[in-house]
């Protein structure tokens, strides 16, 4: 048996998350079916970490073990053959045997896209989140210096997923763009349920002025969802990349690029 | 009864061309029904002319006449909120009784726009071609020049639609972009059917290095269809703007933006 390992990018949109749930197509299942229709056999796919509906991801990483005499390149292109739209694997290797895209990722980078519009795109479709007034950026940079990092970051997750420890290292948020178009991008190691969705909708209050950079630091320190922003739409966020101790998928990468308003991130 | 034109941009990929059909949701039609909802009668709405199934529209213009005491600006964000998704008003006013969208144009831009990707991205949509390997685009800009001026252009004109005379003044064919992402933009004082598509289909052609930047100025004079480059797929093609005489909408546009790749257009 080898194991697997995959850059994936897909549209949140066309999904129902990440996980198999019964009755509703999910990242996973479409690999899944994939691989089954491609080799007779389905494996299970195990990806760094869960997506919700309508969040997009550029490059999740999972992993599998199959058995089969198709080359990385070769089965690379079958899989792409056999998935259904929406999805795409960008690159594929064989691993060690022990890799596990959850358990030895090191870090992730989201990026939350804003368009400023007064009239949304008909072109946009739910590939950014779209606010009708431009937001105050300045201040917005000054409240992301607030966040960054290691701090217990409970104001800023969803109940729902109970974890060991809410302390997370939020090791870079930067916000890249101009007034019409930005991105908003977290790194840490790791994210508590709904923690850059917060992150994005208090943000989104500083720039909307009715927060303020200090107030953002009170919050942080109350450790009270409450006092947060509220959670910004799915439709905006992308998963960016996954980081690991070793370096995967070496070399050039021709895969998909243009998420709207990211290019240069 | 006011005459009034609007601006509107519309996702083709959403619609059955311009034109109403029994059957099938046109951009007319999305147009109509949304003014009966709004205003309890349905004027019959004049494009500056049709475009097919799959082809874009940034900034196409047409007028319709109704009696209504709403304002210009209220008409539109009513007229916004009764339509469909994938189609959206940016600019409407009032304007001279005898303006009329088709016979008044002076010339049209149109916009061709082209990804180069291994893999086509799942983001992409149905909103530009794509092409797996990079093309030569200085070769393309050489053929363009060979295109620029007033000409019978017979061979880049499908059958179906008889004109008076297939002679068009291209003013502009310029490429704008790098090999990743590119677009054509054409400009002139009309289009045959088909023209913007087989020109662009002839160019791609030559970008191939399967047609030379002379030959195609053999095509153009042997005013032969059979010898110039196939119909480039609708999805690539957009039509950007239409002149006309005396200045419309003018002031600050804050409608829709970033179509993929023709951003700077």
């Amino acid at each position: 048996m080898r194991n697997v390992r995959i850059l994936i990018a897909y549209d949140g949109s066309k999904f129902f998350g990440w996980q198999r749930q019964d009755g509703f197509l999910s990242v996973q299942e479409a690999l899944e079916e994939a691989l089954l229709s491609l080799l007779g056999t389905a494996p299970i796919v195990r990806g760094s970490g869960r997506t919700d509906t309508g969040v997009h991801a550029l490059g999740q990483v999972a992993h599998f073990h199959v058995e089969t005499r198709l080359e990385d390149d070769r089965l690379r292109h079958a899989l792409n053959a056999h998935l259904v739209d929406g999805i795409v694997v960008r690159r594929l290797e064989t691993c060690r045997d022990d890799f596990h895209a959850q358990y030895d990722a090191v870090s992730k980078r989201y990026a939350y896209v804003v368009w400023t519009e007064r009239f949304r795109s008909p072109f946009l479709g739910a590939h950014a989140h779209s606010v009708p007034d431009p937001l105050d950026l300045p201040s917005m940079r000054q409240a992301a210096r607030e966040l960054v990092g290691e701090h217990d970051f409970s104001a800023f997750a969803s109940a729902g997923s109970p974890r060991k420890s809410p302390v997370r290292h939020l090791r870079r948020l930067r916000i890249g763009g101009n007034h019409r178009r930005f991105a908003m991008i977290f790194e840490a190691n790791g994210f508590l349920y709904n923690m850059a969705r917060a992150l994005a909708g208090t943000l989104l209050e500083v720039g909307r002025g009715k927060l303020t950079p200090s107030r953002v630091r009170e919050v942080l320190l109350s450790r009270d969802r409450r006092l947060a922003g509220p959670t910004a739409p799915a439709e905006g966020l992308y998963l960016v990349s996954v980081r690991y101790p070793e370096r995967c998928f070496p070399g050039r990468d021709r895969g998909p690029r243009g998420v709207p308003g990211i290019y240069s991130y």
